[in-house]
């Protein structure tokens, strides 16, 4: 069978974020090579002599056995199943270059993805950049809430699996599955891949209404409304609406808004206390992927002819100045007159 | 008609806690007199002589045409809404207590209940309460994301108005929609009224997670699937599931969840960091409603044959001694192996 790993296969883990090698952590042995690949040979070689992530999860020591590589043969051969877990704006150019430098890998190779973007330009979500570099394959995708930070500090984290193939997640499920690490299967990659992408622009919409002191009862209704918001745009895509009530929907964008690790959250509240956005996101390691997101996500938008109100907010103010203060007050004043998941 | 109020009419608060007191501040005058009940003579006479309720909302001054009154007549003579505001477990005692005092008010005069809690010992709902005592009349629930804080000092605020009549519903709207606070219709009053119960419970499961320093993807894991299941009682009782994906139900969760506000999170999160539960409960001169719905909703949930497995794990922690540590570990342990929202 195509998307079988038995022991003594190989985890290839692209990405030395913090989610990656959080996942190089957590993923257990049994007989199987962890391998953790990085682009940068220099950070690589850092990673793998203190075998510490400084940038990413700082203090979490890393198993001596999880080999950590930045040579692209070493990291893809013989490789059973490969993670995807870099940006979504690199993930193409990162895929062509490893398919120079290596060979892309065979076509029963599964790939994982945890990436939460959309790509600028194309669209695509992470699982469609990969078929179209690397080609047909079993793909799925695995999201729900869960910052690396605390994955990789051993504190229960909960998330979903979904692919194109049954079978792939269940064996995610399974080799996953721990104490601390609970995988649940879900069958809609779509709308699973697609949350993970989305909640990121409410979170920076959640981030600037806190920034601008509006309270919890706004920031609250915020999201409520940006669920709706989401759950439509993934439904005209093809995805399916229980998804976002599940842990990739409103479990992921309950972590992602109220969480001090979230990123993108962090972004918002940032702009909303008055700094410029080009300060804010030019000034981390980590990127925060709703600043693309939203921007994708408005063009698709206007393709479907759907009306995403939080977003196109969101990228008004990070993208052509608009004061956030007028951006949520917006908001406020274009609400209906009934409950926002009926609109 | 019956539930027509004109102008020159008066809304009668009865409940000097925060939300009432809100109501009050919030309640546009427009030739409408304004009244705030309370039970508490002496009480009454502080708030109605400093004209600040202290206890509840510290440093909101109310306005001096509001009436603060103990006298039951004063506050019911010619009332054309009524809005009960009191902790559902003394509702029906100071119904009968008004009635005896002042006479039962005419069946036309509507009552909007803003309370969120199930009368122990009888499973009813407050609505169902004043029916109950005062006898059939339009009865409303306002529920929604709205720390009475946060209203109190002007913070912008939705919440969701749902009645047995639509007409009193959209009065309620009419009266109290400005820019700072936004009403919504919504035509499921059980499942609004059930909603605002069941997230207390939720918030104290929420704040013994935290107080266990589980972590925010373990917080917002037990969040999602605690919206699951208050929505499955909810339809159980003849709610509508879509109503907990929208202001009264994810919209109140998050905010009662996360606020720092909120006193059912603040009693999980004592118990969680080793209080017991009748010291914390104790101390408060507010009512936690969350620490009686656990208890109620626990038995009506055995009478209906629905598994509320995370209800249960707060009822016994506060009522029958179980160790919080132990109730979260056995919530980790049977978990479904699919998505929560499935089962």
């Amino acid at each position: 069978m195509a998307t079988t790993y038995a022991p003594s296969s190989a985890v290839t883990i692209l990405g030395t974020g913090g989610m990656g090698t959080a996942l190089a952590l957590l993923w257990p042995r049994k007989g199987r090579e962890v391998r953790l690949w990085g682009r940068d040979p220099s950070r690589v070689e850092r990673i793998a002599r203190q075998r510490i992530n400084e940038d990413h999860l700082p203090g979490v020591r890393l198993d001596p056995a999880i080999v950590v590589t930045a040579d692209p043969a070493r990291a893809l051969d013989g490789a059973t199943l490969i993670v995807v877990a870099v940006p979504s704006a690199f993930l193409g150019a990162t895929l062509e270059d490893l398919a120079h430098r290596a060979g892309v890998p065979a076509p029963h190779v599964p790939v994982l993805s945890v990436i939460k973007g959309i790509e600028p330009g194309t669209s695509a979500r992470p699982t469609e950049i990969v078929r179209r570099v690397w080609g047909q394959r079993p793909l799925a995708v695995l999201s729900g809430p869960g910052h690396a930070e605390e994955m990789a500090r051993g504190l229960p984290t909960s998330q979903v699996v979904a692919g194109d193939q049954l079978e792939l997640g269940i064996q995610v499920q399974e080799a996953l599955n721990s104490s601390r690490l609970r995988i649940y299967t879900n069958d809609d990659p779509i709308g699973v891949e697609l949350a993970g992408a989305l909640k990121n622009v409410m979170a920076i919409a959640a981030g600037v209404c806190e920034g601008l002191g509006l309270g919890d009862n706004a920031k609250a209704a915020l999201i409520t409304r940006g669920l709706v918001e989401i759950a439509r745009f993934a439904v005209a895509c093809g995805g399916r609406r229980d998804t976002f009530y599940g842990l990739a929907g409103v479990g992921d964008l309950l972590t992602t808004c109220y969480s001090p690790h979230g990123r993108n959250r962090a972004v918002g509240l940032a702009v909303g206390r008055g700094e410029r956005p080009e300060t804010v996101t030019g000034r981390s390691l980590n990127i925060a992927e709703g600043v693309t997101t939203c921007r994708v996500v408005v063009e698709m938008a206007q393709r479907l002819g759907i009306d995403m109100p939080i977003t196109r907010e969101v990228e008004a103010v990070l993208h052509h100045g608009k004061p956030p203060r007028l951006a949520m007050s917006d908001l406020l004043q274009r609400l209906p007159r009934t409950e926002w998941w009926r609109d």
